[in-house]
């Protein structure tokens, strides 16, 4: 099976490891590094080893970073009254490129799913209640979980939990989305956007 | 743009100049690689740089490799009197994996394309010319370039470049792939398979 010698095969076999990655790809993947100019080439192998060292949990928001605490959590200029819970850090930067939302985040890397075997200990939830336990600042949890079922059970289990510390806990809006056709809108998306329907 | 730190936004960057991987593949690459064991993600990076550092052209029929001659000029089981003349590493690959052919290579990373400004030049026809001129051994050389304008194009010209040299010049097969539907052949196919029909 080793019809191009060791380092290509090597460099297929890991390739391929990664998610959404087949051996075709894998295989196309390699040949294109092996032809990258060898600085570009460097620079990713370095890039990947950098990113696995040095890259660490936020030690107040959970968020990967290079820099405790992170440059979120650091910037005296946010609202630090107001944390934004998200799943993951992908769902943060979404929120960061609407550049509306000016406070702290809160990120759980998962949603409790009991059908994968995710319960609340396995995601950040212990670490948001000791913030919150530790920092009276704090004036308003707003539950950016994903709009789906694990991500509305994790936004009612937290916000049972928040519940005995008389903090104001909010859930962002189910809606139809901006730009989009109403004949094409789920039922319970219409559904919800009617409950939440506004005076003009 | 910057919500990641700087080692993450640099490792997204790097892997989405790679080819077919997007900005979000690549955010999700990313994402997969941090949070791999630390020894996988190492393996990653350094087999990257090994592949780009360690892989060069055989000397004699330029395939990629890492030791020069490659395994299979170097194989003295093999039959070094025929040679396949194949676009592409893969090619190799694909038909040796057939475990029917048993004999030499010479790979040419790539074909004759005036429409992308790839002339014969651009390609390793040169070292084929070189190969047949100083190896007398060489009884047969088979194309093997893709079945499309540009694989013809290359076979023909190579075909004409070596009538001088009096060696056997042959072609691979056109015809019906086994186990396909005649109904979605295409019609030049159909023809050749017409044309090349043998007897039973």
């Amino acid at each position: 099976m080793n019809y191009y010698g060791n380092p290509i095969t090597k460099l297929i076999e890991e390739l391929s490891a990664l998610p959404g990655i087949g051996g075709k790809s894998a295989q196309r993947l390699a040949f294109f590094i092996i032809n990258m100019p060898k600085e570009r080439a460097l620079a990713l192998s370095s890039s990947i080893k950098e990113a696995r060292e040095n890259v660490r949990y936020c030690s107040i928001c959970c968020n990967l970073t290079d820099e405790d605490p992170c440059p979120i959590c650091s910037n005296l200029k946010r609202d630090h009254k107001t944390i934004m819970v998200v799943e993951d850090p992908r769902d943060m930067a979404a929120y960061e490129r609407t550049k509306q939302y000016h406070g702290m985040y809160h990120v759980l890397h998962g949603a409790i799913s009991p059908m994968t075997g995710i319960g609340p200990q396995e995601i950040k939830i212990k670490e948001l209640l000791n913030r919150l336990q530790n920092d009276d600042m704090i004036e308003e949890v707003i539950l950016a979980t994903n709009p789906n079922v694990e991500g509305e059970a994790t936004a009612m289990y937290i916000s049972r939990l928040l519940k005995p510390l008389q903090i104001k806990v909010t859930r962002i809006a189910n809606g139809v989305p901006v730009g989009g056709d109403l004949e094409y809108v789920d039922e319970i998306t219409l559904s919800r956007a009617l409950e939440g329907r506004r005076e003009m």
